[in-house]
């Protein structure tokens, strides 16, 4: 380790111990949706990676640690940093780099194993960006090699994820049982102002046009979600035809 | 709409009007990505999407306090449901079914535009799921109606944002600048116990099994992390190697 | 008291102790403000509002608490009520009726005096109301003295609060050292739909018509915020031009 | 612009964007109370206010995202500012200045339309008063533009408020239904010390002098809410006032 | 296990999954005292009872699972606990009964060992009680045997702590390393009324009679922090003086 | 007092005044459990230390307000501490150091007095410690003499709960009344790997030896929970059997 320990980058590692996508977050959600999970072959790589996700807190943790030591408990350290000096007396804390109490309002868990795997391989790449930040502020030979370990067991925690999800045979736009309207699912509602100088150009990209895409001039404006709605969606039903039949939104001449 | 309207479905409503996938982390979700996205095009995506999901959170309050207008300020509904009859007077509030209110930790953003992406799709996904479970509980063919209205444009925007996610054209597993460590990136370590009787077999998957993948048996227990690190991922660097060396894991004899 | 206790009502009554405007909501905010007032008289009724709305917490309480009394921990009481079985073991507990922790997010204060005062009076006016649903949910005549009484109270306060903001002989508009823009300051955006069949017609009342005010038509859509800032508010500042010119909203034809 | 932008006043225009008193916190409160709303007159207002928030919604997120953009993902910027550098890598957030999450606990909603509207002038006096603290914290002819703008729409707001709950023809201490005790109402309770060396001066004002009031001494010491329930507020109802009788605060001899 | 299943022994469990004195807060607590812990022995003592309550976690959550596994998706039963139904699926969520998400406020973590020692002792006397309760509102063998099991194991727990505490061979009144004010520290505030009828009687016992005790009658009352203050302890310090010199309590004549 | 204020000392003191184990918490601990405590001694008892932390909770506010007052509300001040210059304006908050809302996650309440006092002593020892962190940051003898008496009282209330605790007479490990089940109560589990260089070590003292301690190899490794489960504590319940069987942890050969 470099001699000068870096507070700082201790409490930029905090992201990743007590952050919204830190490891903690990540445990939590594999284990419990594994918990959840009657598929015995994907609970098993939930717990698996759920497991592997609880030993990364402990180096994360340890990390942190090591670069807070040097922190005296003095008078200067503690006006600069009252997190570390005041409130965790040198140590680490369940808080990520802004002093916030982790929560489990972070974590994403439906009992949808489909839609779980997505939530998953999102947390992941969010992890994955983390990393490569705290990699980026460190130069301390020994702590980027850990960061750069952690960094790469996300991707290929993505990388089962994906398969996982992939294996499970469905549509990428099939979730649940019920199937979208047709036509209307095909819809994209041009809902906010152009990009050019008088904001009259939208954009158009493979969001909004090719397949089947129908782009459809701000609804909320020219017809309003009332006229939508009396006639098409909740028709025969007069009280959410009333009242939602007032959009916020200005119709336009 | 059916002569008795439920206020037990509008408290399930709430789900998606101040819940943790509702309309307004939707709504905010996006915004707030677009507000920080650089890339124009994708950005006036991210307004679009992010002003629908604006105009759903109104629809939703709307069928919520129609369901819940019944409700008479009496003893006996106020001990059945506070949440309705005391807290919010019997109209509609920022919270969830369980009465927690909607907080902004809800949010996945995160500044990288493809791992945003991939946040949304998941969010999409397990908004649709919720609005499947409020369509089930409904039997009021107006409320069906709008919620199978709001339930097909999720799946409108999983499509848009998929889209838009394919249109950068990233390897699925490239995320951020920085790439993963060869050989360990392909390694899916063992660490929960098998699924027999006797806890020994193990799943085998496309999560796990074929292409490059390479299965290791619980590192955590055989090596530990210490051996891992001390040799590898933490070489000279003394202090974590003596730290994190300890899991806290047993080593089996 | 009747004789038997309604555990509903003691639920109910948490929204009183351990509620966002409950009654140490109310203590804490008035002798907060009191520590932060260098006006010793107003800093004196501060704390002496304060002081009685700490002794209120414990009537409160004591309220609560009797009418919990004869819950026993049984299995029926646990499954019907968590909060009040488990959780609090059949005791008052610093929450609010769905079970939320109280937290000092619900607290408004400013450090501005006159400021504070309508805070005050604001939060005033929601605690009568509540205590005038909780007299309407009782109907043992000693629990209904003991919350008309409290209720009482909070008219007391208001009364104070107001003499002490009137007081002050400010401008009821004059907030702060620094005043309005002159003309924009009387202008009444209309942004949203009217109200009529067709939703064509808005509303008019003493809070745009009369006296200086103006009616400008939705200046979101027909001129955008771009427009406007532009030209007056942000001119010569072309990066904010840039950006905030992009209103989310579409603008007419 | 000024050459150099500012990173800490970005952070400081998050109270706008993510705090108690900021833009997301006022569209939702004027917007759900209008939800909640059967006054179609004032519903209309409630949802234009709340509309033309959400505008400044983006307006003031656009604005710290500008002063935000110079700011490097470097060691020096995220130890001096994580909140930025790696929990927003750069981008706006929805947090207050202190990187707390957003949350509907800052709302105050009673669904009483008078009471609703006294919340809403507080709320916008709080709002005024931090946009002024912006203004003096920048010194950039285009920020303090965009931020006069934001500040003078508060007082347009107030007065709106103002205007529709003059309107109601309501007494100002007249809330709800049930009128407090007479008598009492017009007590005012010394309970802290006084102010002079001694402690024994205690503030008078038109809060406590003048008109019907009648200053009491300290009831909780000298006749304990015990005499006053046992006597007169829970009359006939033993087991509260043997509970509530003893105050925590010793009776003076 | 009984043929019926029981969801609402289910949401009581979850106190002990995802409550304030539940199994991830003992884990998380012990675990992360550990990583801050320089005493090698009394380290892995934390770090051994910080991995049985993870697996304790585990147990938990199967229990809940397996109790919430009858409760179908239908109307009835989201009406009746959208928490279950609607929130988490018919599965489990880190939640306590009341649905709140757990949070890291709920940990006590100082860096004192023995200070986190005592923290733990109690936290484990918190936990037993729970399990008794569930315990006592559970009527299936198997079940039953479960919680017997983990409840013994937090007196097991208790046992360590206090062993590990008393093998420190500190003074239980010797925390920190500045000692107290001598005879201050030994002076008991009668600060709340007696007890009996008058009020008059106050209670005398161990915690303010004997060895070195001295009751001193309401210092706030008689002689005021003030008179304290001004002569003893912040002497020489007039701002502090004349400021808390002024205590909420009127001082009796 | 010294000449210059220092107002990174002021934002420690917030510790005490809006944080986990400051002063409102100690005051709402005890007060609460006061209020649900059958014994009218200990009551009395939780009532005095209850109402003597309130008083505590002025004197630091007192202590914050003076250390704040010379902040100006420039633009320096307000980047370096948005806390104190925005968020409060110069004024005291219910925060911690870090800006955090006071909440009441923070207590400990259970309803079982010997369980209660057991947190009241450990909450006690927690404060102890933050006051000698704040006597060392501080150098103005005031200031410094102020926080002494602070500190010493909280050793006195520790002497009062452990004086109170004791005179119960209740065995030290004898919580509720359901005994812990003989023998496994006495079983110390090695969980974690020895701290030797080649972590076979495991310690050993008074936490896991003498007396009836017997240290059981990692049960979760060796045996299972399943082994245990389905043979002794969950034995003729195949369910939980089957399931929590499978720990996540891998079986030794």
């Amino acid at each position: 380790m470099s001699e000068v320990p870096t507070p700082g980058l201790a409490t930029c590692c905090w992201m990743q111990f007590g952050g919204a996508n830190g490891e903690l977050a990540a445990a939590m959600q594999y284990s419990i949706q594994g918990l959840n999970c009657d598929d015995p072959d994907r609970k098993d790589m939930l717990m698996d990676i759920g497991t592997e996700e609880l030993s990364h807190l402990e180096i994360v943790g340890t990390l942190a640690r090591m670069h807070l030591k040097p922190i005296k408990k003095s008078r200067d350290s503690a006006e600069a940093d009252p997190l570390i000096a005041i409130a965790c007396e040198g140590g680490v804390g369940l808080f990520n780099s802004m002093g916030d109490a982790w929560t489990a309002d972070y974590l994403k868990i439906t009992g949808e194993l489909d839609v779980d795997l997505r939530s998953n391989i999102a947390a992941e790449a969010q992890a994955k960006i983390v990393y490569e930040h705290l990699i980026n502020l460190s130069d301390d030979p020994g702590t980027k090699d850990a960061l750069q370990f952690l960094m790469t067991r996300e991707i290929t925690h993505m990388k089962a994820f994906t398969g996982a999800l992939e294996s499970l045979g469905k549509d990428p736009f099939s979730i649940g049982n019920i199937p979208p309207t047709p036509g209307l699912v095909d819809e994209y509602f041009n809902d906010s102002t152009g990009l050019g100088d008088e904001g009259e150009t939208d954009a158009r990209g493979p969001w909004n046009t090719g397949g089947k895409w129908k782009i459809v001039e701000s609804p909320e404006l020219e017809q309003g979600v009332e006229g939508r709605s009396g006639e098409t969606i909740v028709k025969n039903h007069k009280p959410v035809s009333e009242e939602t039949g007032k959009t916020r939104v200005k119709k336009s001449a």
